[in-house]
């Protein structure tokens, strides 16, 4: 493998240069047998050992029983945007409204029911998730849908919520820390952050949602008949799998997601520290500090021309994709499970030389 | 690269070795960028170009202009046997139905509306497909879906039918030879055979049906809505289309679809000359022979066990895959364009030896 720069991209993002290095591998020639894993049925035994020891591994990481099914989906989530309320949504559905992807969550679900906001911080432009002592439920909700990370925003849930019927996009997030996976209904999330390529949606249902489930237009869009199948209906993206289970093999050796968490708030603290401690250069864009992401480091610069400096130097210092999401600006760290610590400190060292140099 | 064997997988298949090597190149390191084209924004530069150059290398293989779309989506042949009738299916549609995947397509389309069957081979156990003459087309149908290449069962259509509105489910022969598709309504395929691995789905859709679209209850379901996003609306399988664009830039270097036809017409012929040349031993599962196809040879030997024995022996060989589908039994060479003439040679070879062995 040649030099790796830091790549603090939000989405396609940085993945495990040994995850990728295997990948690649059995993409080439799997385990010796003279073809690679791309280009054999997914019926056939090789793919089916690496389905069951994905779903394994992936019950191991989050802690999870008998009681959950483990699916790998197509089409991001924004295709589950659209597939929960078609499986779930009977009378009426709450959200939770903090950024633009449950604000697209909410507004793909309108098409399918009745939907209720229970808080939106929308009018404060999303600058931090809406506190828990604003949150309208309804009783007798279907379910209640709550995305835990906001990647365009930077703010997080410290805790994730506890309800009866908890939905959970976690895609930005999703097994950068330990999660009360056990307690919800589902939780899903597009791979691309820190769990592998885009292509592949990794989503928990708890078994007991199947028998309120809606007869859906295909059996694909069905979790259920998904459960039932192992995820393969039909061909389900072979090699995005495969890459799943290298990054949940190199999770593992990690220590898990205790250690990642650890991990992810060693990084997190460098750069919120940069940010603190540069006299007003650098602006968080998170108005609650509690609810600042670890995933996800969000700020600003006095101006959009030091802003566009600041991008370009960096990128010249090996440190790559730190532009703000396209409809916000400013600055976007993104610092996924695959970001190594020394990532972080090379960028708080360069937000210090740049704030010196230029304030 | 190591050892390659000959892999007759049905799908997901052999790809070409160089194409593989430089997607497995790509994945670790995309240009000495120090990243991988798996780990960066699909509305980054890098991966926009991808999309822009396998758009353009698409429509110049098959021959297309500015009346056709090109689209990467996702879910396969199966999400779109549901998506196609969701946009366009109106009054009603015509299927023709000579083998399993047709009468999938059939199936998923009655849960949206109505469909009307032209003519089924199902009760001669799809051992051809229904002769032009037998085909009730109704006047006024919506569109005509055919599926021209029945991977299950090996037998094609010679030639593409005409009709205004032709949809054409060429998942197992899509670029194995020159294709109408430029006088097509639409054309898809999962990519899983000739294209690139599972979990992209290669689209051509004719622009002039965006005006017949119904609304569709997901923007992503929408073909016009992707078209004018690129395939964007979300997050596309990056990685799959990066390996779609290699195999297109292998096969303008193989002399394109032309040349693909004519290798895979020496490929078939070695394949059913052993067949037609062993005295009975191997028959010939499909009923017409022009219908044979160039992509999956399909036959019988004798007995269950002498057919067992026939796909270890060959498996220790150095040929994989030769069982054929699940339900059907016997056996399915699969010899999409990235099986090299010497792979049918050998298998060819191999029949005949084993013939002379155990009859």
């Amino acid at each position: 493998m040649s030099h790796r720069i830091f790549n603090f991209s939000a989405g396609p993002a940085m993945l495990p240069t040994e995850a990728l290095e295997k990948s690649a591998a059995a993409l080439l020639d799997y385990q010796g047998k003279g073809f690679g894993i791309a280009e054999v049925s997914h019926r056939g035994k090789e793919f089916d050992a690496v389905v069951d020891e994905a779903i394994s591994r992936c019950k191991q990481l989050l802690g999870l029983g008998d009681a959950h099914d483990v699916l790998f989906l197509q089409g991001g989530a924004t295709a589950l945007f659209t597939l929960i309320p078609m499986n779930f949504l009977h009378t009426s559905a709450d959200y939770l409204v903090g950024g633009e992807w449950s604000k697209k969550a909410v507004s793909f679900g309108k098409e399918i029911g009745k939907v209720n906001v229970v808080a939106s911080t929308e009018v404060s432009n999303f600058n931090h998730s809406p506190p828990q002592n604003e949150w309208k439920l309804s009783s007798g909700a279907d379910y209640f849908h709550v995305c835990t990370n906001e990647t365009v925003h930077g703010h997080r849930l410290p805790t994730w919520p506890k309800h009866p019927n908890l939905v959970v996009d976690a895609s930005s997030e999703f097994m950068s820390r330990p999660h009360p996976a056990s307690e919800c209904a589902m939780v899903y999330g597009g791979a691309q952050k820190n769990l592998g390529p885009s292509g592949v949606v990794l989503a928990i249902v708890r078994k007991d949602m199947y028998a309120k489930q809606k007869k859906v237009l295909s059996k694909l869009w069905s979790f259920k008949d998904q459960a039932e199948n192992k995820s393969m209906i039909n061909t389900p993206p072979t090699f995005g799998v495969y890459i799943l289970l290298e990054i949940f093999r190199w999770l593992e050796a990690q220590g898990g997601l205790a250690a990642m968490e650890k991990r992810n708030a060693t990084k997190a603290k460098l750069l919120y520290d940069a940010i603190d401690n540069s006299n007003g250069f650098y602006k968080g864009t998170v108005s609650v500090k509690e609810q600042r992401s670890h995933m996800n480091v969000t700020y600003t610069l006095p101006s959009e021309e030091l802003t566009d400096e600041f991008v370009k130097t960096a990128s010249k210092n090996g440190m790559y994709g730190l532009n703000g999401y396209r409809t916000v600006g400013g600055i976007r760290a993104s610092i996924y499970n695959a970001m190594p610590v020394e990532g972080a400190q090379s960028l708080a060292s360069f937000m210090k030389d740049f704030a010196s140099r230029t304030s």
